[in-house]
């Protein structure tokens, strides 16, 4: 049977890129349907009644929402091709690690910083270039997080990269100039066609970004 | 060689008793070192120097955190005993989606319970019943959420029914009277020796919460 994958997304989704990287690092050939988010589609809701939110991975009829579980799905169906996950059990304990800090400072750091002002933006900006310098002390001397080949732990995080105008321009910092290393790898990954198709251009998300906060009124 | 493990833990720790959990179904024998959290131990903030928390299993010297990345490594090492996760791919990432959801929403619902009042209380009780009772819906008839055997969402949340009683003390409610299937199974999961053996008495986790309400001020 000819394998029907259909990928729920929206185009700003740093959790969607995961996927679309995924999917692409697999060669594997899917449907991408975009979901306006303000009046979800019916399939979204049937896929997600839990959270309703993308993205959803549908393979042959079957959801998978969460996108480190669909990229997890992704590895186990699809086994055969471009290992993601170290076969290590403790290597890949390690991967799973760092993929779970990724979700839990990342994102909400990122955002922090270009919803508030003064001294919560300053800790926001503080505890993310924290964190980066955490994340380029584990990639050390490294291709990628998981050696030389690139993996689970790059596939998390490197979709954030396209938020990092916005970040730097509301927060008024730059990135490089405090983790050069972090831009060096994120410059390695977009070398990879998997990576810079899956990826928007930063100016867009900017673009994105500047409308979202007039909509939620921050100016 | 002999496998050395070793589990830094603390006694009331829904996260640790999944760990106890998943060793005693893989029949793993392991040193149990309780930890005092408010004077952590050299090991435990050399094992988990980024979030400093219990619990950590330590295998041959090699640290593994986060709970479900632990029991998850464990499954990976001994993969030959007692599966706890499915094998086929989709059954897989449902297990995962449901823990996920479990670590999402139940310990944080369960903490709101016992330290707000009023309003936000009530919300908190609200939203802990619904989360429940889609567990409950998830569930249906089968034995466990992974069907027939004893499985990884299984370990995910049973642990949390030792934390019951101090919720629903603080919270004036009666979790088996909304939630009566819920409960049966939690009775089912406990006729298991590696979940009895693992969980502490409801009435020592209740003291507890007791104690820590004074700690922080609530009464």
């Amino acid at each position: 049977m000819a394998d029907e994958v259909v990928l729920l997304d929206f185009w700003p989704s740093p959790f969607g890129m995961r996927i679309r990287i995924t999917l692409a690092e697999k060669g594997i050939k899917y449907e991408y349907k975009e979901e306006d988010l303000r009046n979800k589609s019916p399939l979204l809701l049937q896929s997600n009644p839990v959270h309703k939110k993308i993205p959803v991975l549908i393979h042959n009829g079957k959801p998978i929402c969460e996108s480190l579980i669909a990229v997890q799905y992704i590895e186990d169906v699809w086994s055969n091709r471009n290992p993601l996950l170290p076969s290590d059990p403790y290597h890949r304990a390690q991967a799973r690690f760092w993929a779970d800090y990724v979700d839990k400072k990342v994102y909400d750091l990122g955002r922090k910083i270009w919803t508030s002002k003064g001294e919560e933006q300053e800790a926001a900006k503080k505890e993310f270039v924290e964190a980066l310098k955490l994340l380029e002390e584990q990639l050390g001397d490294k291709t990628y997080f998981g050696g030389d080949n690139f993996g689970f732990v790059d596939i998390a995080l490197v979709p954030f990269y396209t938020w990092f105008k916005a970040y730097e321009t509301f927060g008024n910092f730059n990135i490089e100039s405090e983790c050069p290393k972090f831009i060096a790898w994120v410059k390695r990954c977009l070398q990879k066609e998997s990576v810079s198709k899956s990826l928007p251009d930063p100016h867009k998300v900017y673009e994105f970004v500047v409308e979202i906060r007039k909509r939620i009124g921050i100016e």
